[in-house]
């Protein structure tokens, strides 16, 4: 890894340049260089923990003066419990992970002698930018090594000490290694960024891994296709059929397990004929867990039927805008959905979700299998679930190992993305001296066998 | 098919409305309208080419006033023999595809009664925009219908009577169907193409079909993915112990085979020390079938060696901007691949292609597996190819049974695009009320299956 003072435009040719060759290496060789950054940041935890404290001290410092959240000051710490060595442990899952590269997934003998197969590859190179926890850049030195992506790295400035001295102990594991150097680049400066979204003759995928603001900066910034998520909107729709411990069970794991991941939902859609059955002993359950519900019209109406005093109390107008709103927090928008003459009640959740959502992960809760496949058919989002929490949305509860990010795009990459994300194939074709005027109807002309192998 | 006289943003939203009830339908409806817009085509045989003798008029007209070119006009024309019955065929063979929606590519069982499986689905909405052909708009909304996505459509305006028209009857077939009428609109004016681009909130691809401006022209002005190539420099690399009569084949077949198309071999490199083995012969064979060659001055020294002076006084000099040119006639740049020191030669070959050429298809003529291998992992091209003719770039040669296009993008879909390459996937999870929650490590806590299920 190499420390980025040259411009952002000659930092993404050398880039370029390293992943052609670093698309030729074997998985052993990718595999090596992962165990030597393994060793290297095992060897030097007190210089790279040492580095850490001063971004700390810098970072308390601008705490105190209100300068900075604790939130972030919490993510800067390598030194809590456990944190260093899950960070080394992670090179070794990401090592142990099957090798995404040179997977074929199509061969076609087109004629006698003639193979076609298209082949996993490197996608070539990445940009990633993300901010300030300092163990983020093993992580992705790891899974661009893996996968054979030469990448640039710009990480939050609070980490910037933890960084450089991260980047260094890589930078000497890599040198060992056939990994060409320059496959890893660190970039310090903030200025490099919009110059680097620029480089879309060098750079083929940008990941930006941070808040909304940070996903939409870059993507309105960069012709160079973005793998990500700016918005988390995920909603579950409570069908007036769902069983009320098993919608209970959902909804509450899907709000309360972790409000601040994208992956919580944010709307709870609720059929008209379950206001007054199914949603007053889920509204109490979310209640006595600290939820905010935010509510329209029929839905607060139904609940103050049912509730407490006390319990109405709590009940908050919904505006049209907490629709659209990833709250983030115990909070919860609540929207009665109701059916025009002649249209299912599912149909208008799924136009609500279709509509609203950010196409992330959205739920519906019901007893009915063809309700139910209905709406997976219907809502157009990277994952659609059945009496599910939100919250599988992710790689490693995928039992895909690892996860660069998840994405709302609808090409290439969509959900929880693993290693594959950052694969795409090319197309080998082996021929004999083959020509393609060859083959045409009639006489003389040569027939395709366009036969099918096995993979 | 509805004529959109609809705003852009209209028209947008109007088919990202359709597009999710499209992909709702099963194959046998698609294919069902795609039947009955076969039934109204051969039926409106003759209402259609009389509109199509309205545009071939006003384009004659335009042609002997020297605004419009003859190769336009003759494109335009659906009357000559065997076009319209090509045309209509064309519906069929697209309807009798495998259907790519709806199948499954991992299913894994996350815990007992919890199953996630991955699922082709239409993409959405497609902004497809073509030049004045007037059958591709008939190959394009089959395309769609069959892969269910909802298209908006921009024609070249030389081929209007006939789109309208065309359009009207598909218009007129669909709507017995049940798939959408807004899901495929045409757009008239060629005002509505930027504000179109401009849409990303509703549309999800963009699928130019023409001329390299054109669709430089798209990727310059939109944030929607963008599905194509712009430029198609294909090279060939002469190693020096290819056999002489193999590579002469191969060479002449990629050049004159079709010179127009993007998967002609516009770059023939040379080894050193094939310049006076093998590169005579294979001169002679281009010279004789008309090709200009434009040579270095290494390969135009060993040419003058050994061709006679009649031969030899047809070699141009080429420039550099030659080595970056898609010629798109009869005209191939050569250029001498000598190593440095330490170098392989096939490395100076690949460095070269890697630089210059525009990643769609790329050629190794060699005997030697070893150097073979090397070049076909190191090019970074949508196709790399061993002893075979640049033409087989084609995704009826692949044996897709049809091609939207052909991508040099590094994401999503490479190379010759088939029907799979209009589709994405969903993840679906089927519960039974799990929350992600209940899943830790320690006492109390689930533990994952992850067990990969046969597809």
């Amino acid at each position: 890894m190499s420390l980025t003072e040259s411009s952002p435009v000659e930092a993404a040719r050398i880039a370029s340049e390293s992943s052609r060759q670093l698309a030729t290496l074997s998985g052993s060789s990718r595999n090596e260089a992962l165990d030597l950054m393994y060793a290297a940041l095992t060897k030097h935890k007190d210089l790279i923990l040492e580095a850490n404290a001063r971004d700390i001290k810098a970072a308390t410092k601008a705490a105190e003066n209100g300068d900075l959240s604790l939130s972030i000051l919490k993510r800067l710490d390598l030194a809590r419990p456990g944190k260093y060595e899950d960070m080394l442990k992670g090179i070794l899952d990401v090592r142990d992970l099957a090798d995404p590269v040179g997977k074929v997934s199509l061969a076609t003998l087109l004629d006698d002698d003639l193979l076609l197969q298209r082949v996993a590859c490197p996608i070539g190179v990445l940009l990633i930018i993300f901010e300030a926890r300092p163990e983020v850049i093993v992580n992705i030195a790891a899974l661009s090594i893996k996968s054979g992506n030469a990448a640039i790295l710009k990480g939050g400035k609070e980490s910037t000490e933890s960084f450089v001295t991260i980047s260094n102990v890589i930078a000497e594991a890599i040198a060992k290694s056939q990994v060409p150097n320059a496959s890893i680049q660190l970039v310090k400066t903030r200025d490099a960024i919009l110059p680097l979204l620029a480089q879309d003759k060098y750079i083929d995928l940008v990941i930006p891994r941070g808040s909304n603001d940070l996903v939409r900066h870059v993507k309105d910034n960069t012709k160079i296709p973005v793998l990500g998520h700016a918005d988390g909107i995920c909603s579950i729709y409570l069908h007036s059929d769902a069983d009320q411990s098993m919608a209970t069970k959902v909804i509450i794991d899907s709000k309360t397990g972790y409000p601040a991941a994208c992956n919580a939902v944010e709307t709870l859609l609720v059929d008209q004929n379950a206001l007054s059955v199914q949603l007053p002993g889920i509204a109490e359950a979310l209640l006595a867990k600290g939820v905010t519900l935010r509510c329209d019209d029929l839905s607060k109406q139904a609940l103050q039927d049912k509730l407490t005093a006390a319990q109405s109390a709590l009940l908050q107008d919904a505006t049209e805008a907490d629709y659209d709103t990833e709250f983030l927090d115990l909070t919860l928008a609540v929207k009665t959905i109701s059916s025009t003459p002649g249209e299912a009640t599912v149909d208008a959740a799924i136009a609500h979700i279709n509509t609203h959502s950010s196409k992330h992960t959205d739920v519906i809760l019901t007893s009915s299998k063809a309700i139910a496949d209905r709406f997976l058919a219907g809502v157009d989002s990277a994952g659609v679930y059945w009496n599910a929490s939100t919250r599988f949305a992710d790689g490693m509860r995928y039992g895909f190992g690892t996860e660069v990010g998840i994405s709302t795009n609808k090409i290439h990459s969509r959900g929880p993305v693993g290693l594959e994300g950052l694969t795409i194939y090319k197309y080998i074709i082996r021929g004999n001296g083959h020509a393609a005027g060859d083959y045409f109807e009639g006489e003389g002309g040569k027939r395709w066998k366009h036969q099918k192998l096995s993979i």
